[in-house]
């Protein structure tokens, strides 16, 4: 895999980081950097050089599908308890490739509107076209972990949801996208240290949200609607991955080669002319 | 202005470029770098140097307005023949910012839909929200170009829509809108060079269409409707600038100092805390 043969990758990301049958949350260790042994400093160089590969896989799965007909597509799913990184990853990781080429969507709390519909109604219209690599900061995910953790909705309602997720998913999938699940897994420690400096320094004062204590408090929950999304929701056709995020500069380079070894998996090319070549360049020589 | 202060400009981008009164778009020289004292590898430092000041001025705009209750927001109009360099501004110079704060939109043929609306109709939908930088990649502007170029509204439609336009922008300023109106200016013989270069690379074909050609028959047609349209909806609120294209590194360092300088003139400020923040250090510190 590409992330792994330019880098200090000693497993493939896909492989070491993806939650399996019997997979154990509590026995994740956030501050760990599973499959990677670099530094932080081989850390910072593996993702520049990631970045330029990342660029061109995204330039490539763009043209497949705009110049030709590939139905390729990429989503990245971010979940995570507050200040683990969601930004971060977004702004390092996927702010490297051109903009024409991403679709982010950022889920807030749902409005009056989205609450009549069903859940899924406001995600399905955020699904990225072919060739685009769509990011989901936050997603349907919320709908069983906060809507269980604060009761938002009945047990047998976020029962039926992950049912529902698992199709919708499948769906996904087979019209050619590869959904790429994270959970950003962040310690308690290290999130009440980086709230802590939010609150420290005037120009992150707006960041913080009191709701963040709130949340905070209810950990032990969350860890447990968690492990449950995570056993229920982890399929072969979409599987969730977690990431360690202590350490931000893991997280972000797990998460992007995650990205890249799915784009090396879809190894989109560029696509043949639909005109002929030969007659154009005459046809534009005789303007010169 | 900032931009002007670390690099070497020797004017203001948002006064050298402007499009005034008695403008002429046949008097500007494509491969000029007007207001712009340095070479080719000053204008790489530059950029690079800009692309820092451009990612703060951003993530200011939009914390004052998520933060906090400012309403001020960018709006990037990029018009332009085939291969000016489009695609370019908005993957080097817009692509240097957080993607959570950038609003992009390309708009292509009217879909029968929206050819059902009014011109300004799906053009209202993409309005970047307050603390964005939107970005449109082509515009309500093509109504009038392409529009009048291959006759697709009669004469009085056309006539009518300046005023709307005008009309329009007025109205989004008055909401918090800084509207940068950009026209690249690239000439015939560097944009046959451009194109050319599509046909010779296979990895280029994709973006290669053979009505590229067509319309470079219609050059005149086009420079004449781009003359009326500066004419017509340069306007104090939403001033056109036209920026010469032919040399890439120019019209990126440009298109950046206007994006700064507007920035700057904005100057959007860190939000003070909605909440008491003693309080809630306290409420955070009892959870550590």
């Amino acid at each position: 895999m590409t992330a792994k043969s330019q880098a200090k990758w000693t497993e493939d990301a896909l492989q070491v980081l993806r939650v399996d049958r019997g997979f154990r949350l509590d026995r994740v260790s956030p501050d760990a950097t599973p499959g990677y042994g670099g530094t932080k400093a081989d850390g910072a160089r593996d993702l520049a050089a990631g970045l330029a590969q990342l660029a061109e896989y995204q330039e490539r799965l763009y043209a497949a599908s705009h110049g030709g007909t590939a139905k390729d597509a990429v989503l990245l799913v971010l979940q995570a308890m507050d200040s683990a990184g969601k930004g971060g990853i977004v702004r390092h990781v996927v702010g490297g490739v051109d903009p024409q080429g991403v679709a982010l969507a950022a889920f807030k709390s749902p409005t009056e509107e989205e609450l009549a519909h069903d859940f899924l109604w406001r995600v399905q219209k955020r699904i990225p076209a072919p060739g685009m690599i769509g990011v989901f900061d936050r997603s349907h995910y919320e709908d069983v972990l906060i809507g269980r953790v604060r009761k938002l909705a009945d047990a047998e309602e976020i029962e039926r949801r992950y049912g529902a997720i698992v199709d919708f998913e499948r769906r996904l999938t087979e019209a050619g996208i590869r959904i790429v699940k994270v959970m950003l897994h962040i310690s308690p420690e290290e999130q009440g240290k980086r709230l802590l400096e939010r609150l420290e320094r005037p120009d992150k004062h707006w960041k913080f949200n009191p709701g963040d204590v709130d949340e905070r408090l209810r950990w032990p929950a969350y860890m447990e609607a968690y492990q449950t999304v995570l056993q229920r929701t982890s399929t072969d056709e979409a599987p969730w991955f977690v990431v360690p995020a202590d350490r931000k500069w893991y997280a972000r380079l797990a998460v992007q080669a995650l990205l890249l070894e799915t784009l090396e998996d879809i190894d989109p090319q560029w696509p043949a002319a639909t005109f002929d070549v030969e007659a154009e360049t005459a046809r534009l020589r005789a303007t010169l």
